[in-house]
């Protein structure tokens, strides 16, 4: 393994499982607890700032509702947008398939945002953005991916990772940011609040 | 599944588990054979020429080899670049750590060339690149992930898709192409050449 944990506990608020993989993969260990403020709604100016709104809000819901005192919370939120509107997770079927025909043989914009606290302080609040573009699509190959089931819980009804690999003619920016978690950036904040070191 | 095959035989002549994994995750079947020609050197002019150059000579002599009178054949060949230089895979440990110190903190592309054949006949020989942008690495950072084993059978001594993500910052172009089969090109390919269909 690359990395290993300090001695400071590490509380990944995220029932994601791809977030969850690749902090394990490279040999961080956390404890996952339920992120609250999932379903707070507010204005916002731009998909950035929404992303990292969100990500701030699950950090503070998160906070009141878990009795951590000392240790290391991360929040995170992904969005899909494209020209300025932010792509949900799709309501159906049918909703899954409008949101795909929005996106085939398009570039669209990908932002994590994660926030970061320490003994209950807000270290990091920040986002990553990274474009993806689509190849064209069929009705029948958006269908067929539709019907795979995966798009149901993701942001802009895909996932890079799983299936809908078929689709990814080109990315630009980083590759796990599209995943749900730009990792080299969290390994560099974890590393300098000491959180995570490089395996001795 | 988004795609199947037809009546028309299909194989992989490539015994990387990377590049079959990405086919059979979106419903392709093939049977795998032993690529020949593996280990023919030859001159070249430019990197991009030597992997499809490579990924000919793989079919030539995978054709030479094989009984295969019918049917669809795909070879391919992933290089990885930097500045002119032809990242091969490493020959020993020390070689992987060397390899990597080339790359850390740095952008390099990586070449996938593949070669389709139908019924004994060249119908595509084409390469996709993409660049590949690797954070700043510690010495025990490099050591750690060599120590992983991943980086030894791997042109340029990492693989995309496994632990080596916690290198890479960002990309430009198309990820599966940096797994080692540029999917969505592979995929319009085996449409034409009518050897998959999508779905019904």
């Amino acid at each position: 393994m690359i990395y290993e944990n300090t001695d400071k506990p590490l509380y990944l608020a995220s029932a994601s499982p791809r977030r969850q993989e690749l902090l394990k993969n490279i040999g961080i260990s956390f404890r996952v607890i339920v992120p609250a403020g999932e379903d707070i709604t507010f204005p916002f100016k731009s998909p950035r700032y929404y992303a990292e709104k969100k990500a701030e809000i699950k950090m503070q819901e998160t906070l009141r509702s878990n009795p951590i005192d000392d240790g290391c919370i991360i929040t995170a939120d992904t969005i899909v947008e494209r020209k300025n509107r932010i792509l949900e997770k799709p309501r159906s079927v049918e909703d899954a398939v409008r949101l795909l025909k929005m996106l085939e043989g398009k570039w669209h914009t990908v932002f994590t945002a994660y926030c970061i606290s320490m003994n209950r302080q807000k270290e990091v609040l920040k986002s990553i953005s990274s474009q993806v573009k689509f190849k064209q699509l069929t009705m029948r190959e958006i269908k067929n991916y539709v019907a795979t089931g995966e798009p149901m819980d993701k942001a802009g009804a895909y996932a890079i990772q799983g299936y809908g690999l078929f689709m990814i003619e080109e990315i630009k920016g980083s590759y796990t940011n599209i995943v749900g978690l730009p990792l080299t950036h969290v390994i560099n904040d974890l590393l300098k609040l000491k959180v995570i070191q490089v395996r001795k």
